[in-house]
């Protein structure tokens, strides 16, 4: 149900002409003529009413505002689906009570490097592999990553540790290699409203990763993940990775308070990436237990043999010792939320 | 020259790893030691290390912060060219005396609907027809846009009227047939860090118009003109629409500051597009003026024959005898600030 | 009226229970049992319902939201009062057909360079002495104004140019020395919400300035004025001077679009504070005239007569030799909006 | 040290004028020409360089950008004092092993229900009691709070329990009667760049609890810190208690990162409010452990025995029994990340 404000001293033949709209649209209506405002109650199903149609509402003589009572998803609503949506990706289980652990570099840059990274995250406890072969980065001359070479060296270590591989598509042409070698395909931050590709995702039978966008509000992010299920793909998890503040201290703002927020709306699992959260190597560990603390059912962690000679993002990434270190400390801050790691 | 600021009692051994590291890469340093830090003036010419060999320095033990101090962007900057671009569009040059008027509905729906709207905004004086027919909607649930057909129409408007043509490209998939209908290629906000359409529609020879992303710096902003110009496609305008802030009261905060911090910054043509930095009709007029006094190049503005009836974005299209009147109070203001319009 | 969303599947018990406080307050109910929420419309005169219990009733078991459709504003609302709001101030009126100019240095310093700066700003147009005798300054470390010598400084430079003077209030107990030298009050954007200090100036019959908060929503800022209304004091104009958000390449980002936002919700005038906005003396004169363009009252510009010998915001002032022909050129971009200046 | 970038062609003369000022404050300087730009790097303890002085430089003809090395800060810096700070209030450590929990209702509205309540969070594990007399209310119309009386009432609730008194000073002219009952002087959120306050409690010997302003970035907050040491006063915590951003779908988005960066930058103690951070309830438990485990040194958390009745800010306010839950469970949290409760 959504409510109209109307302006005051609004003539009655304005309003008449907005009953009627919302008559054509198959819409009841309820006028209630407050001291200070007259306000519509709109009754029916009201989900149908879609953007266009309630912005056209707006632009009516008459109209001060509209309310919008209902959540515009409903796929990825808790109210669509009451138990938490648990995600098999090759027999492991993202959003039981087991959290989750993604690890490997930012970018893959050569096979030497992702394998050993491989053996020590998984050796540390990691469950899935992460690691960029198309990387969005601000400045043309930078390094792009390595492309379809980049998945085949991902998929090799995958063939020689077990670990489950993440990966991030950014363009749709590339849907047909990601899917070949990925296990879990990531829609990344600046991507999260490319909404060719999310439809492009939808289609396929692959767990997505969904970042939050620089300055995507909960609601966006879910209607993004909207995009990806209604075209079928339910496997959808959301990765939170810091929002744009005026805050300078670190690169982002990590906003666990998505996370028990999300828990309440919707059922799919949550990830949070703290290496991004901060851009720092130095914050990672406390904003990584603070991220179990909150909730979340996995982490996406930076891990490079040598930050200081990576390609892509070193300041924030852990050297496999500290990763290992920091998986050690995790595991009692999981079992004290009634978790594992 | 960048500057590596070092923590306290960092060991001269660290320091000599990181002199070593520069020397590497071609680079000279100058130590300073001074009472509270130690710090590395970088010489050379280091707009050619790139962010990843930034990021590894940050990582690299004992060093506290890096200052950058030139810009990363070359060809967009105003070092690099100091007289202004104007682009030509079909004859009608965009960044000179005249500020150049872009008119028209958000989406286009249908035939009747866009010449109507294409007749009347070129009578009140605008020299562009814009119109979407590929729409980025936050829902999957919202009018996408009419496709290939959206593009045939707005061809045919232009037949019709002579006024050239902007349309959003939203997939890279889709250059070939936006090539052949548009005259200037638009990259909307949500696209902004869309590398790959970047890329795509700098391998065109298509004047393009760059929106600022909702939380984009006008750094970033730069970075994406970057990207696009790097691949030979120096025709590019940059459009200012409103970023993403607490404020709720309009729809977007329209950064008007923008425009003669890009005046500075960058030769490139500046277009403001107050229709989506506010979100509601009635102040659109208003911002358009502030707008032209703040020294844009172009001004894009929403028209609608029957807002109240539009598929897109209703709530903030002018109606055309609303823009007639707009354009009439906008000539003064442009005279005011010695342009035309 | 205010309006209560119910959590799905709330028991009647707990309706009840709601029906019943709101019965306690005086309010009547409407409840509307929607498909998929049911919603509680409230009836009776909210704007009465005050903060706490609004909260208190978010509290209740079931209720999943309030949305609150009155403006929690009276006094200052364009509903209360229709027409414009004009402040006369020593004879010069503020929000009539006239835009009113306030200039002069950030801080007082000493006599000699108060008394040239007035001189000459008086001599290029401006109606306004402004200057600061008490300054909020970030460190404690740095210049904190002449505190009432300051004041006097400004009343003998009103003494000897005939302009009246505007100048900052930071602490209640100052409130009997401001209210002696001053003719404006000014509030600064930290104390925008620095309850006690409204109060007080509230209780004078000065007309007081109040200046927007970094962060602070249009709405905050009207109650903010309605704080020094409810205390008697009617003479209230707003200046917006620039908020928070991620763009550092301005010190703050000027929020023109406020200004006609204000203009549909309140009756009071508006000033806007470029200097402050952002930062920066080259950006000073186009967003001057951007502002006139787009419907403000006032402008309040810093003008210092060395601003590289300035003890305070010396980058952002200007040399009175530019304010003079900044003048010169805001009168076209007045005229072109039906303005004088 | 800090760094003076020049503009590109800046002429000798103007450069000797640079240095000439530098030389005036007593400063050396270091020039480099690079090859796109000449920079200054300025040599001596530029931490005496006021703001004001810094911003006259960067007014200079020439002066592109400075660039800041050194923190404006000192007492309150790591630099300055390696160790953690511990405050001692009656006998119980802030900033110890053991964190510390203040809890009690938002306002005191009177002594049975904070009596009430106080019994209760001391029962359940809480060491300070805290609850506001006076109340900064967005809304002239709201609960103001009881003043001196609720000072006395906080003051008998102490002497009934034993637990210490957290209140919040909103005017400097009330500053002898709060320090008369307080334990503990808090400064609000509003009120972070109230300097005058901020001067007012450094003059007391009572420990300060400073909030975090809702726009303020941490090295302001530090900076505010810094007011109050630079009086005498030593004994300051912060309390980060969330950042204004877009997100609407929280109160506030509590900034949790900030905890490890003042880790790293400060040595003062560090307490996080979960309540005013999220602002509903049903999110305080999660933000709660997820702040333990990010390394807070204390809690401040908002406990009221009927929030539904509650006369401010009942909405994120727990009920004893859901507060004394949140204790039992916030104890394996502490000890996994090696801290008590």
């Amino acid at each position: 149900m959504d409510i109209i404000v109307l302006k005051p001293d609004t003539p009655e033949q304005n309003i008449a002409l907005i009953l009627a709209k919302l008559e054509s649209k198959g819409l009841k209506a309820n006028v209630s003529h407050g001291t200070e405002r007259t306000i519509i109650g709109v009754i029916g199903d009201t989900s149908k009413v879609t953007e266009e149609e309630e912005a056209a509402i707006s632009a009516m003589t008459g109209v001060e505002n509209v309310v919008r009572i209902l959540k515009p998803y409903k796929l990825a609503s808790r109210d669509f689906r009451k138990e938490n949506s648990i995600i098999d990706v090759a027999g492991i289980p993202i959003g039981g009570k087991k959290i989750q652990v993604m690890a490997g570099p930012c970018a893959v840059e050569n096979s030497k490097n992702l394998f050993d990274v491989a053996q020590q995250v998984k050796s540390a406890g990691a469950m899935f592999l992460r690691g960029g072969a198309y990387k969005p980065r601000t400045s043309p001359y930078s390094f792009q990553g390595l492309g379809e070479e980049g998945l085949r060296i991902l998929a090799d270590a995958r063939a020689a540790t077990g670990l489950p591989v993440v990966t991030e598509i950014m363009d749709p042409r590339d849907i047909e290699a990601i899917v070949k070698y990925a296990d879990v395909i990531q829609i990344g931050a600046r991507n999260m409203q490319n909404f060719r590709l999310l439809l492009e995702v939808g289609s396929t039978n692959k767990p997505v990763l969904l970042k939050r966008g620089l300055s995507a509000t909960i609601k966006e992010w879910l209607m993004s993940a909207e995009y990806i299920m209604s075209r079928g793909n339910q496997q959808v998890m959301l990765c939170e990775r810091g929002i744009r503040t005026f805050e300078t201290a670190t690169r982002n703002t990590l906003d666990l308070s998505a996370v028990p927020v999300l828990k309440q709306l919707t059922h799919l699992p949550i990830v949070v990436d703290p290496s991004h959260g901060v851009g720092k190597w130095d914050l990672v560990a406390p904003m990584a237990k603070a991220a179990v603390a909150a909730g979340a059912d996995a982490l996406m962690i930076e891990v490079h043999v040598n930050p200081a000679e990576a390609l892509s993002d070193g300041e924030q990434s852990l050297r496999p010792d500290m990763f290992a270190q920091l998986m050690k400390e995790l595991k009692p801050v999981a079992q004290a939320v009634g978790r594992e790691i």
